[in-house]
């Protein structure tokens, strides 16, 4: 049977019961992770817990579960699903709530961790600049990972529709942001840049740990796309090679 | 006890159990109606059904229920918790599916109703322009009762932490566009006016009204508060007063 953590205790998935006024259901108000475990281990975890605390800042929510704790649940739930090598997912909510926007004068959030085998290595994609949706990037929630995810299920929906892998979203003001699930990485002029946090882009572990290894932040447009000499989608499952925009291959990868 | 309409049947609340795997909790993949119930009737009913239909097409999303039914499912969770006047929610999302963002070919919605006294009328309102986000005019999600309300969240908590009762969100644009959880509308000379859902107003089943009444859409800026000579916010549970926005009373209001 497969276990899950849900605050505070290991129990069989099956068993894990959201109530149908967690905040998390109602109004998407709440944040998640998701890490590789490889090998038993997650050597990006303190990163992960990083910008949870940071979410949580952002959102006001308390973290009811010190690092330690949440540290040992997500290594624990995927040992006790057997999983040397999983996807872990941490999902966090403002929890139950009457009706409304405003949350409880004290919240109890809802915490529950699940685990996943890990996907296998993805091929190189042939993504689109979405058309339908646009990144908000005068939003703090385009700087956290919210539950707020349904702008980027429409943009891979349209990808699908148009015979891609994956999309690009673009911001209000027509810059490139990140792809559907993923950080967007250029090579230009033997730089290897990123859309900054300002621009709407997520601020993604595996980003993260290429900004500190010496790539850039800088405001990305379109054509950047088509003089660059590398580029590829990063998160915290991987790295995949970017090869094709709306039907044309990229730069000199071509 | 509190009873709840749940994929088909009335149950009791507490034995609502929503999925750890629903994308509505996962994703916020889904959609919300409130709607009011006076007397032990709907009269707006039709219209949130309409609404809820255009939004599940909009997502892509199939409705597992007709209409008639999810009309007698929302009547019958009022009359069944003895609520001739109510707040009656329902909840639609795309139902349970393993991690990613792509749903399963034949996704299985969740749909949920459930009911609550209908507030007191409110007061007054003494509002801020939210500073801490802005509305998405590019994103389809501006159109329809998404469950990524998140930002709405965030900037009626500025709006408490600011002393007031509730926040208008500006679009990327810096236009008006609407308040949290209610469509902004304001006399300018002479003509009632409220901001078009280009702007990124949710087309709200009240304002709806209001607009097959006689009002008019126009794109609105802050400096037209200034000028307007009344100003309220309406939703489908009521009408209140927009009297003073950061701090200023509002027009001839004032």
């Amino acid at each position: 049977m497969t276990q899950a953590w849900f605050n505070g205790g290991f129990l069989d998935l099956a068993a894990v019961h959201v109530r149908p006024d967690d905040r998390g259901f109602t109004l998407g108000d709440g944040l998640f992770e998701t890490l590789r475990i490889q090998g038993g281990a997650a050597p990006l975890l303190d990163r992960h817990l990083d910008r949870l605390v940071a979410g949580c800042d952002l959102l006001g929510l308390p973290l009811p579960f010190d690092r330690a704790a949440l540290a040992d649940a997500i290594l624990g739930t995927a040992a006790r699903n057997g999983l040397g090598d999983a996807a872990v997912r941490l999902t966090l909510t403002a929890g139950p709530a009457p009706r409304g926007l405003p949350r409880p004068a004290l919240p109890a959030p809802t915490v529950l961790i699940t685990a996943a085998a890990a996907p296998p290595p993805g091929g190189p994609v042939r993504a689109v600049i979405a058309r339908c949706t646009r990144r908000n990037e005068h939003s703090p929630l385009s700087r956290i990972k919210s539950l707020n995810y349904l702008d980027n299920v429409l943009a891979r929906q349209e990808a699908a529709a148009r015979g891609a892998d994956d999309a690009l979203l673009l911001n209000g003001a027509g810059r490139l942001a990140e792809a559907t699930a993923a950080n967007l990485f250029l090579e230009l002029d033997g730089v290897l840049v990123t859309p900054p946090v300002a621009d709407g882009a997520l601020p993604g572990v595996a980003r993260g740990e290429l900004l500190r290894a010496g790539a850039v932040e800088r405001s990305l447009v379109p054509d950047d796309l088509r003089r660059c000499t590398r580029a590829f989608l990063t998160n915290s499952l991987g790295r995949r090679d970017l090869v094709e925009v709306d039907g044309r291959p990229l730069g000199r990868l071509a």
